[in-house]
This record gives C-alpha cells, structure tokens and sequence, in this order.
C-alpha cells in the first residue's frame, strides 16, 4: 500500500497511530544527527524525522535522498516539540520506520517553490514542473471547482449539456478557421469550430430549450498575451426568450459563482449600460466600474476661446483624478509621455490643477482665466486638491485614449483592488460596423444577431444605426461574455447575410441547414457565451489567461513542451492527398 | 412574455389560472365546432381548445395552423370532461384567448412521432427534426444526466477535472491521426489527440494525484456501425495506486450510475475474470454475463474415435442450450448455416441432442456410441432435454466461433434482456501482441502499459508471454472501458518502445517529453478511460452509439446535415503552405 494518508490529513488526533505515506521531497535539512524531510502532496506537507534511534540502514539511506525524488514512508506520529502554525500538518511529525525510493529526481531545472527561479520559457518547456508549484495547481483547482459549480447551476435550471461536433464545416470568416484534412474524402476538409454557434442554434430548433456546454473553441489569429488558439467557452443558449430573459439567468449564474467561489454578495441586478454611454462615459465599451472617473465632455465649453489645438478638432473630453493635485512637474510629464505612446496615440496631454486655495494652474492658462478654467472643473465635478487631465482629438481615438489614461489613473490610485468585483452588462451595441479598408458592413457581434425590432426598417436606410439585441458581460474592464437574440426567421436572417455583403450562393454552402433549419418552426431564442479562461483568471487575480491553462501554447501557437506544430510523414501527406508548398 | 409555464406543467391544481404557452404543434384536429391542437414543447404537451365560444377571428387564425407551426397562446386552465391518464397534463385543457404564429413550417419530411416514418439517411440530413422526437431527446437527456452524476461523482472523490489540449503532437500510431496544418509554422501540423493519454501522465508527475475528464477524442479508422471519428472518454488518472485500487474506485463510480440513473444496487464486488479464463469460457474478453452457456473444451474426450474431422483439429468445444432438445431439423440447419457465415467462419456444426426419455440423437452417432455422448453430456452438465452444440477447428477461429454461437442462442433463449446489467472486469491482458504480418509486437493496450513485476524478466526470454497490468470494464458483452497501470521509469518505458520496434530517435522524437517527465519524480500511477458514448447506449438498451450523439456521422465520417467534409478556397490553401494531389 502506498499510503494510509495524504500528506495534508495528519492532526494531533493521529498521534500515536502508524502511518503510511507517500510524495514527493520539497526539502531537507540536516541537523547534525537529525535529519528532517519535508515530504509534499496535491494535499499538504508533512514533516518526517530521522532522529538518534532511527535504524543506521534507514541514515544511509536518507543521504542519497534529494529534492523532488518520489518516496514511500512508514511511521508513527508524534506531536512536534515546536509547532508549526503556518501548516495544517505542524502539530506533528512522523518518526520514520520504513523508506522507500519509488523515483528519483535529476535537480530540477528551477525551484518548485511558490516564488520560483525559473523564467516563461524554461517553466513552459517543463510545464509539468511548473505545475508542481502551489500558485499554479490552485490555479487549477479553482478552475475545477468553477467547472462543477457552473454546471451544478446550470443543470438546476434545467439546461442540459449537449456536445456538439469539434469537426465540422468551414464558415466565412473560414480565414481563421482551424482545418482537418479528411483521408476518405480527397481534397475535403473538416474545419475545428470557433464556437458551437450554429449548432446550439440548431438544438433550440429541436425543441432542447435550454442548452450549455463547457467546450473548446478554436481560432487562428494573430496571438496575443491574453489571446489562445485554443480556449474554452461556457456556451449557452435558451427559446422563447427576450434579452431581459437571458440577461437575468445568467446574472443569477454570475451571483451563484461569486457568492460560492468569491464569497461575495450583490445587492439588486448589476449595472446595465448601453453601448453609447460605455463610449461616452468610459470610451470603451468594458469599462471597469470599480472606480468612477467619468470622461467628461468639454467640447462645447472650451472651443472658441482662442486655443488653436482645441478649436481644430472634433472633440475634447477630460477626467477629474481626484486629490492630484499636487502633482509634481516630473508627474505630469509622465503621464503627457504615457499618453502620447503609439498604443495610446494622444497628440498631448492638457492638465489644470484645481490648488486648495481655490485658484486654478493649467498648461493653457494663456487661452482660459480662472474663470474660464472654473467652467471646467464645475462641469467635471472637480473641487480643492483634483487634477483636471484632457485630452483632444478625434472622437474615437481621443475616447479610447481617455479610457486607457483613465485606468492609469486608477491604477495610479490604487483604485482597482483585484479583490473588488464590479460587474455589468453593456446592452445596445450597433449591429453592424462598417470596416473602410474593405468598404463593407461587419457583423459586430456575429451575422445571426438580431436588429431591435424598431430598427429592422433601418436595413434599407441607414444599417449602420441599426441597433442590435446585443450584450456583453463585464467584470472590472474584462469582458467575460457576450451573446444576443438571435435571428430565428429564414428571411431577416438572409437580408442579415446581404447587408453583410454575403453572396446567395455562399449563404446557401455554408448556411444552407440552418436557413432551411428555419423552414421547420425555429422558436425565438438566444444566448450568450462565456470565457470560461478569463473569468478563471479574472476571479483568480491574474491578467493572464494561461495561468489557468493546464498546458497553454505559446505566443506562436507553439507547445514548447511537447513541441508542437511539427512535420508529418511523406506517406501521412499522401494519405491526405496533400502537399506542402513553402 | 412567451410563456408563464411549460408545456408539461399545468395540472388540476391550475384551473382557472390565466396562463401563457409557447411551442410546437404537434397535431391539429378539427371536430365540426370545436378544434383541439395539442401542444409540444421538451417538458410534455398540453390540449389547447378552439370552442363555440372562441372569437371568430381566432378560429380563422386556426385554420391555418399546421403541424410544427410555433405558436404562443394565452388562455384559461379549465377542467377537461374527458380526461387522458396517459399524459400528465391530462386532467386539463387550456380555451384559448390569444394566438400568435411565431414561426410557421413547411411540411416536414418525416413525422415527428416516437415511431416516425423517416428513413436513416432522411433523418439525418434532418437531425435537428429528428431530435425533436421523444425517443431521441430521452437518450440525450439520459446522456446529460449521465455526465452530471459522473462529474459529481468523481469531485466527491476529489478528483480535478483538468483540460488537456486538443492541438498537440502526432504519435506513432499517427496513421489513424486527424492532422491539422499549421499557419504560423510553414509545412507543419498539430494532431488532435487519440485520448489525453500522455498529457494525464504528465499531470500524474506533476502531483495532481488524481484527475479526469470527459473529453472528445479523434480516431481516423474504417468506420463500423459502432464507431464515430470523433467519440467521449471519461479520462481517469490516478497516483500512488496499484490495480485494485484502480479497480475499486472506478467499480465505486459504475456502483454509484446503476444506482441514479437505473435504479439499480448490486451486492458485493464486480466479477474479475481472468483474460485467460474469458477466452476459456466464452471466447470472448468481453464476455456477456447475463446467461451462463459457458464454453466446453471436448477436445481430450472426442478425439481418437475414428471421427477425423475431430482428429484433425486443434480445439474442439460445444456449449449447452438448455432445453432445446426439440429443435427441429430446420432450426438445426438455420443454426448451422449461421454459423458457416464468414463472419462466423465455422465449418459445420455437430449438434447432440439430450432426449427427454435420457436418450441421445446426434449428427454423429456414426461415431459416437450411446456412451460416448454420454460422456459428452457429462462434460457439459447437460440434462435430459438439452441440447448440445459442438463447433471444432483451429482453437482461436472456434473459441471465436463459439462465442458468436453463444451469443446467437442466448437471443434465442431470450436470456440477453436489456434491462438486466451484468458488469465484470477482465483483468491480466497479455502485455503485447504478435502481429504476424508485420513481423512485430503491438502493445495490447498500449505503450504505457506496465507488465506484471514477475514477467519483466521474460522482456529478454519472452515478450509474447508478458502480462499486463490492465483492465477492461465490460456489461452485457460490451467493453465500457479498459486501463491499466503505467510504467513510471523512464528505463522501463524506453524497453518497452523496443519490444514494440519503435527506434530510439522516434521514441525521443515523440515521447522524449514523457521520457524527460520521468527523470524528475514520477510517482506509481494507474487509470481508465470509459467510453461515454457506449456507457450511454449500454444503459440507454440501444446497440448504437449513434443514438447518443447529438450531431452523428456516417459511416464515410460525413455530416450529411451540414454537407462536411467539403473543399476550401486556393487563398485558404496558400495560406497553409498546402496544395491537393488527389
């Protein structure tokens, strides 16, 4: 028998019994005549002990012991002289009797410590090294347990888990698809889904009512930090539903997790936001709500007064961080250097301290008095000790510098606390968006998003207002979630497909089931999906979804590992009736 | 609103309530004055009443209803005068106030009834009709109740469900491999995973001590009724276990299903039978123990008697079909043509029948006296009125011959009921097996597999004698998983590539990853995949595990629904560095 315990089960109630156990070496330490062996589990640690009466066999034995080798031990357990309180095992300690090397270890390339030694590469090239370390395997078991508790719930409003096919057909955006070269069918491929969309779509046609999977999705895009080819979605969908419907299952979802995982509860529904006011109140439409710091329009106010940067452009917005004012030169010119980085994009950076004596000191107060300045800080809601920071520009790209200056801000104030939760909805989105590179309509959401229904007459006027049943959900800036009300009609769904510049015929060979799936009495229905690796590594405190990946890919899409992509055979090639042109 | 309850919900207790319905109409019958339509939605239907009393305005809306139309009603619960016990709503009927068409539908192309008139291929060009059908809809309800209970089961065990990439590396076995080209890595390719094999080892080095997970494996194989290109495992892995350990876990999960889900206790441990003792019995490691009807070796007694059909052979052996002594010449000869089938593959078959009056009648009596079949009898504990069947030939193709002979009778005899379960383990498999036309040994498991500890020595002596530590779970004659315990040293696993043929440089090429894994602490490890799909059907009393799967293939591997595989564009091809050669 291996063991009669884990190694994080012993309490001073088991002293005195003998006892068997196994793992892995985190340390030793030699004390002269005793030696200590801290043996470590997925459960725990436990201290063992070679001491003056341990059999010489078992000493010799303990010197060729290392760090990481695999050992079985008997023994019994006493209470420890000096306690541990740190460890749940540190009442006690196991006096040796039996040891048994069941694997040893070369030393390891890093410390299996929490703080490790090691660097990215090197823990993901031994990533089942890496994943020895405790912040990682609680990574992972925090992701299990919201697995079984998203499906605990979900089962309990009676969805039902349906999988569906991972190897299924090519679709218009086919450009990022994943394909599979089919063996029996020269020339033809399969294609992995970016998600279940048509199929859950299909299962509401079926009469299932209520579906959800938790299920790979596949895309092929250039990868980024937070970005995998391959990601896991809680995908879900529901009939005979309106926005509202779905928006509040899924919040009762959302509160479920927090209250079991977080141990948080909300009072009344979350925030729900339309797309516009995400724009005009945050510029981006995942704002992280943990903190205000409203932008500010002042377009109107500040225009006409004579200063040539902001009588020039489209727009000029501000936000208020409060009680900086006493921001130093070296301070702003910082943040005038944080704005105008090519990823924020700012031409400058304009501030106006509101001083406690109640004057104002701007970087133009040659254009604006303090009168003029006072107009600002009322509308920005400033007081005594704030800094005004305003940028100008174009609208959208003045909106998204602002936001980005925004949670710089926030940062800067200690304002976004990653054990403080605040969720939204964002509702309204356009339904289409109109790309000027290639002068065509895209769907912003997916082509099977429904227009609000006051909207649909916009489809020969004016698609790009249209208003789509369109939501995201977002935790702290993260969107976690989007869905919508889907099309359930053959003919919207076919004008959808128009406005987005899709042929008749491709409709017909990539969509032809589901059109003609709606022949047969589609019900009202819609969705949404989650992104079950960021809302882990969002309630888990990390930026960074490959933390709570078991055996992540690389910023290549490469698994350094295993390493993989690789080539095939010739004959493999043959068999798929492909070859390879570099 | 769509609906303020379900189609299956309303009793008595509602009458007189306003209510809301939405679904499907599953029938329409127009009685003169009064017009019912019954409604469908997953939860059960309910009688909707067009009566004398309905506005006119309504009753020409009915008129155009048709089957499968999707409807919202609103209307009044009352009592019915004619009440149905067989559905659950059938106490009452709703009069009807409102009626909204919200999809309508063409004439479907089969019926959606429990026995519909659709054919197999109809039906699956039309699945998502074809799920609307009650039968259909209860096996994927059975399915996800299933996948409920194991995950709750197992978590109660403390195992962590852990997800294993779907894009890794192409194995040895690569020829049955689905192959996926890379974008980013010119001429390479991932390959979607067989089963999470490797990677649940490496999470056993990593000291996640116990994991599983129900995941989708790809398998590129001629396909059989019973098999699918991509098909579920319960992918089960355990540290610090040996094979009864294993086995007792796993009998605790089974346990636990035929309890939930059937109904079902059983006392005491599951049978373990031998491999050995299997092929023995029933010429089958996958024995059937619903009935007995084991096989009886007769070779020693019937041989020598001058019968040189007998003499010639290496096996001879006959089971015993308890009261068929009055078989008649035709059902003898339907017997023996059964067995003469290629599939089959018998010769003849001698038969002896057991009178009644304790005399015997044979198709040998030419050379087998009273006496001598006698003895037979005895062999095979037969009684008066039994009848034997006796099958001779090479003992692999009869004990094989046999089986299918047992099997056969056992339907027969109606001794193979689906609603009786008789789960077993098979346990010490063979380590390897001898393939004579490619002059090789093939892992009967696979490659992980350990042998016995006393057989390692015979890896130098004798390879083909080894056993295995491995196990398949088998009810009612289907195997519902196997496993075994892996080698954990790197040594041991590198002999074992070498009994199989695979060369150092492949072994390090595809499996130095494991190799390496080893060399930092691998603890002992076991575990089992379950096959989902099958594990479904078994319970579900269907031979087709098609029948548990949403969204099928054929038996091509084609989704007929969807139209895939099909062919992608030449920029998509460029773009993967591939071109066809058909």
């Amino acid at each position: 028998m291996y063991r009669t315990h884990t190694c994080g089960e012993l309490r001073i109630e088991n002293v005195g019994q003998e006892i068997v156990l196994s793992g892995w070496i985190q340390a030793i330490r030699n004390l002269g005549g005793m030696t200590f062996v801290t043996l470590r589990d997925r459960y725990g640690l436990t201290q063992i002990v070679f001491d003056e009466n341990t059999p010489e066999k078992l000493k010799l034995k303990a010197g060729e012991l290392g760090r990481e080798f695999v050992i079985r031990i008997a023994g019994n357990v006493i209470e420890r002289s000096s306690k541990n309180p740190k460890m749940p095992t540190g009442e006690i300690e196991i006096i040796i009797s039996e040891l048994d090397v069941l694997s040893k270890s070369e030393i390891p390339p890093f410390t299996i410590e929490d703080d490790t030694d090691g660097g990215d590469e090197l823990r993901m090239k031994y990533r089942y090294l890496d994943l020895r370390r405790n912040p990682v395997r609680e990574n992972l078991e925090l992701r299990h347990k919201m697995g079984q508790e998203i499906r605990k719930y979900l089962d309990g409003e009676k969805f039902m888990e349906i999988e569906t096919p991972y190897l299924i057909k090519s679709t218009p955006e086919g450009a990022r698809d994943f394909v599979v070269p089919s063996r029996m069918n020269p020339g033809e491929f399969y294609a992995l889904p970016q998600s279940p969309q048509t199929f859950k779509q299909l299962l509401m046609v079926s009469g299932f009512d209520r579906y959800f999977q938790i299920v790979k999705c596949f895309r092929y895009e250039d990868l980024r930090a937070d970005r995998q080819p391959e990601f896991t979605q809680i995908d879900c969908e529901m009939s005979f539903v309106g926005q509202e419907d779905v928006l509040n299952t899924f919040e009762g979802l959302a509160k479920y997790l927090f209250k079991e995982i977080k141990g948080l509860s909300f009072d009344g529904s979350f925030p729900r936001i339309t797309y516009d006011d995400a724009i005009k109140y945050y510029g981006s439409d995942k704002p992280d709500l943990r903190f205000g710091m409203k932008l500010v329009e002042l377009t109107e106010i500040v225009q006409g007064k004579g200063f040539k940067v902001f009588d020039s452009v489209e727009y000029i917005g501000g936000i208020n961080a409060e009680g900086c004012a006493e921001y130093s030169r070296k301070q702003l010119d910082e943040l005038t250097a944080f704005v105008q980085k090519p990823q924020v994009g700012a031409k400058g950076l304009v501030y106006v301290k509101y001083n406690q004596d109640g004057s104002f000191k701007s970087s133009v107060d040659k254009f604006y008095g303090q009168e003029g300045l006072k107009l600002w800080a009322e509308s920005m809601n400033a007081k005594p000790g704030d800094l005004l920071l305003v940028l100008a520009g174009n609208k959208k790209d003045t909106l998204n510098a602002l936001n980005v200056l925004r949670l710089e801000i926030g940062d800067r104030l200690g304002l976004r606390d990653k054990d403080k939760f605040a969720p939204c909805w964002i509702v309204d989105f356009p339904l289409l968006e109109w790309n000027e590179e290639e002068k065509n309509f895209f769907a912003m959401h997916h082509p099977f998003t429904s227009p609000k229904d006051e909207d649909i007459t916009l489809f020969e006027t004016n698609p790009g207002e249209m208003r789509a049943n369109a939501y995201d959900f977002v935790i702290n800036g993260v969107e976690i979630g989007g869905g919508s009300i889907r099309i359930f009609n053959a003919e919207l769904q076919q004008k959808m497909f128009t406005a987005l510049g899709i042929s008749k015929e491709e409709t017909e060979e990539k969509f032809g089931f589901l059109l003609d799936a709606f022949k047969y009495g589609a019900p009202p229905h819609g969705g949404i999906a989650f992104g079950f690796d960021r809302w882990c590594s969002v309630f888990g405190g990390s930026e960074s979804i490959r933390d709570y990946i078991a055996f992540p890919k690389n910023n290549a899409g490469r698994d350094i590992m295993i390493n993989s992509p690789s080539e095939i055979g010739q004959k493999q090639l043959k068999e798929l009736f492909l070859s390879i042109k570099k």
